[in-house]
């Protein structure tokens, strides 16, 4: 162990000192409390995902229209969200990951635009379409990652690189697609490739210079994971993880392709100092040829983001047979509990249970089932914190396990929930899948598929493929459900004005009651969403936008001309049809209401007769 | 000669027994009048582009809101415009040429998508980005080109391929781009290649069998032409053209490779039973390459659909200079003289000026410059027909000739423009452009560029590269004009409200008062408009539809990344900056007015609360 372990767990001495540190100036964690902007990917260090703005609401959203819309120039899929900064709006593309800057001010011209150069081969080993979901930004900095494992730090108002790292190489299969996390000086990114073989990492840059300053893998010995064995917490066990806690549940070398990669949404505690995040599926998919734990796979990670150290770790869905991996968000709030208010987080897991954690120590609070038609697990053990597996959909290799629930792509994969704190509830944009699963032996070959199942899905029980839900964690309940025909693959927002908006995979963006599930408003965007919404306010005026553009693992199939239900790792016999309902394409589509008697244009401040002189 | 010329220019005998012919039930002609549809490229034969529907008009049309969206899938130029027959709207988009069928009862669902397999060197060849301008419609079927030269008829109701026919070898430089026209059983296509050394022709196929019909080529023996040396008029002259009007214009055989290619748009008069277009440049750019007035290049045709032969022809810019092509629309019209009406067309064209011809037999009636900056000639003769050319803009071989005006792109281009029978006058989108153009020599060679000639083309006076004008024909001057920053580079619409529509290059559409050109109404759209908007009416509602979708020789740079001015045949430089303003990426967009107090949804006739049990 190295000398910057040393401080690592002192989490409760450490509270005071870490809150709040500013980043040049106005600390970001400050900046991400204005509702009138959004500053980082999950609205603030929550990852809530909530706004305080109201101008928009449940009396009058029924008036919103569209304010105005802007191409992307690329047709992949947006899983993306503009960051607003004050009069900046900035926001990423699919591949070829164009970066945007736009002035609030002045829509149409984009202030700048940065087209990172690629290796193109990183398009052979992205195994779900070429998707991105957002930049970060830090101290008059833009953070955007690209697809073929670069780092850019650009400069805010102008778009110049100020610096680029390299964290990824898909010679090795390794790809990039997720927004960073900036804290205190560190921006914080993961990695791509799990069905390439690639072994888990998260790293730091600096945010000024962009040196590495620390990498924690997934998998492997102790100190290349940054784990103490003697402090490092097992969430499950409540116990330190011990000596080579990832070694010991692997067999020989296989950890050095262990995947548990990290591709997720990270979220950040001011007062622990700690950030969370999930890693992935363990390499291969076929749970015969890597026998154990293959741990810290499937795990939900809290880390100090300074020193890359572990304060917990609490693994999901040891010895994965399903690719459940467990790179969804946590969403960290306070969970009422017997008069307390615990800081908890909660982890809505592709494996179809709702995790509640103790965020302070991975403690397993709750955990249920989010969909009732969830078969691989009867329940997880709150004394073992492990999963009770229903043999029966356990799956091996040479074997057809059919109909387990849920499927792959899991009951809820990246797209992001929402949690409202005036209603205490979760809103989750979630799939409603099972499978067939047929594992078998593969041999792994750097830059090469490293899959090793054969998987069906299909819409599970009612037909629906999609469901839009209100969740109360207090007592582990569904009050109402949106049921869609395809997978609900874009995150959700919620607002004081008592909405929740999310997008259909057919391209219907929505306004909804939170309290009832109505449905208010909706609108017919040009492309299936993916992306998130988000919410701000620009001169006196809130506006919602959201990224319009179709693709990802769930419309692979549409993105990549792919036609065989078993190609795109099984995803594309279950959105087959999904073609008939919308085509590629990204556009940026943003709402806001009219005012009286204004002209639509007005919506964005605009003279038309100032026009006349040129546009 | 033939046969088939025998009744050719008995044009004032045949009047009543051409006029209305039915087309399996309603004739296309009759449904053209309804105007809740929109059933033509043009909207009717004369290609008016105007509608009687005024539901939308001067007084509320600062209410318009986007109603829906679709994107096209694609991320080239659309030039096109939907039609609307029925409940059903077909359009076609940039290449791959995507055909999509949508019944407005749902609109969230693709009836029917044709995509056409493609001779990929189409695109090696296509001179000016992979643009399309439209479908045709007539008796239940959807007829279609696609770039790389094929025609289909498609089945309205399912997208079935009835029949295709080969008008086009790629190889040889051939492609297609224009929305067909049909007359009676005919389906009339033109061909695009004047870069590529391409022998103009148009063509008629069977409507029913997709058996080629007739051929007339715009240069070569009469013959081959279609042309009748005593019965053909010259319209300059209102003379017969006499023998081998075209081969005695050309140096030996360069008529085989003489251009005069027919990429325009067509119009029809159903009494004298002519149709209308316009031939394109002469090949090559260098005309110290091809002594002689290059017939019949330049020239607007009067053609009998059933039989192809030439009523009339009049060539605008004898041997050309400047890429003038003469393709532009020509719109029919009663032009008011000394108290007559007369059946008149109007041609804006690409050279600058505009052509008012007595369209029963080509005779020039007036011919006026519509931008002031046009330079090359100082007028047309209206004894001779021909224009007076200024000898300092002459271009010849070796020689930068520089500041003249119009550039080649022209004082307009083939965006169409609208004329409002109420106001009389002429709605044009247009280019304020010059250029400096040095012409060199150059081999032939099959399939290769066979240009001869660098072209930089820039802003003419004040800057600003478009207009939107006013244009009365009967006096010849502009009554108005908005200015704008780019080329107006999308057709015209107007309506019965006041109203005209189009859309800009960096994407805004706007709403026109037709009498003081006042903006009432803008909405900035994904993509730069290069299209044509269309209304139409369904279930009491009218709805305003417009592509939106950046590219074509306007926007050649940003469409196919090119950087340096004199690439894109001297397009780029003149839109270098175009970046700034706008991304590709094909978007229908879809306006109507909101109903009072109705929510933004039931612009569809959607309940959204209806789309809880799947979308």
């Amino acid at each position: 162990m190295s000398i910057r372990m040393n401080c690592a767990f002192a989490i409760y001495v450490c509270l005071v000192s870490a809150s709040g540190v500013a980043v040049g100036g106005e600390s970001l964690e400050q900046m991400s409390q204005d509702p009138n902007q959004w500053v980082m990917p999950g609205g603030d260090y929550s990852v809530n995902r909530h706004s305080k703005l109201n101008q928009i609401n449940v009396d009058n959203v029924t008036h919103l229209q569209v304010a105005w819309t802007m191409s992307t120039g690329t047709l992949r899929g947006h899983e993306g969200q503009p960051l607003v900064v004050g009069d900046m709006m900035y926001f990423e593309t699919a591949y070829p990951n164009y970066v945007y800057a736009i002035n609030l001010d002045n829509v149409e011209r984009v202030a700048w635009k940065f087209a990172p150069k690629q290796n193109e081969f990183a398009l052979s080993v992205a195994c779900c379409d070429f998707v991105n979901r957002g930049v970060a930004y830090a101290d008059g900095k833009v953070l955007a990652i690209a697809l073929d494992g670069h780092v850019y730090a650009l400069n805010a108002k102008t778009g110049e690189v100020i610096w680029q790292a390299t964290n990824a190489d898909p010679e090795l299969g390794q790809t990039m697609t997720s927004a960073p996390l900036v804290v205190h000086d560190k921006v914080i990114v993961g990695v791509s490739g799990g069905e390439y073989g690639v072994r888990g990492h998260i790293t730091a840059y600096d945010l000024n210079s962009g040196k590495q300053v620390w990498r924690a893998y997934s998998t492997g010995p102790d100190e290349e994971m940054l784990m103490d064995p003697e402090k490092t917490i097992d969430g499950a066990t409540q116990k330190p993880v011990g000596k080579e806690s990832s070694l010991k549940t692997w067999d020989g070398e296989q950890w050095k392709l262990g995947g548990g990669t990290t591709w997720g949404w990270y979220s950040y505690d001011p007062n622990l100092n700690l950030f969370y995040y999930g890693s992935g599926n363990p390499g291969t998919w076929n749970p015969t040829q890597r026998p154990g734990d293959n741990k810290w796979s499937m795990t939900i990670f809290a880390r100090n983001p300074d020193t890359g150290v572990a304060a917990w770790a609490y693994q999901m869905t040891p010895h994965d047979g399903w690719d459940y991996d467990g790179i969804n968000e946590s969403v960290l709030f306070n969970l009422d509990s017997g008069g307390e208010s615990l800081p908890a987080l909660i982890h809505f897991d592709r494996n179809g249970f709702v995790y509640i954690l103790d965020r302070r120590n991975g403690k397993l609070l709750r955990a249920d089932k989010y969909d009732p038609t969830v078969n691989w697990a009867s329940r997880i053990n709150l004394e073992t914190g492990r999963p009770e597996v229903n043999a029966q959909w356990m799956t091996e290799a040479g074997k057809n396990v059919k109909g387990i629930c849920p499927a792959a792509e899991g009951d809820k994969n990246m797209q992001p929930v929402s949690y409202d704190p005036q209603t205490k509830r979760v809103y989750a944009p979630l799939n409603h899948i099972c499978m067939d699963y047929q594992a078998f032996s593969i041999k792994y070959k750097a830059g090469f598929p490293f899959v090793g199942a054969v998987v069906e899905m299909y819409p599970a029980e009612g037909g629906n493929r999609g469901r839009f839900i209100s969740y109360d964690p207090a007592v582990g309940k569904t009050e109402w459900e949106i049921k869609d025909m395809f997978q609900d693959w874009g995150g959700a927002l919620t607002t004081d004005g008592s909405l929740a908006f999310y997008g259909t995979l057919t391209g219907w963006f929505r306004a909804v009651d939170v309290h009832t599930g109505k449905i208010l408003y909706q609108f017919r965007t040009p492309s299936g969403i993916i992306a998130n919404p988000i919410t701000y306010m620009h001169a006196g005026k809130q506006y919602v936008a959201v990224l319009s553009g179709v693709g990802g693992w769930a419309a692979i199939g549409l993105a990549a001309d792919l036609h065989k239900s078993s190609e795109g790792l099984g995803g594309v016999g279950l959105t087959a049809s999904l073609g008939d309902y919308t085509n590629l394409g990204g556009t940026l589509v943003v709402f806001a209401l009219p005012q009286a008697g204004d002209q639509t244009t007005a919506l964005l401040r605009s003279s038309p007769s100032s026009d006349k002189k040129g546009d």
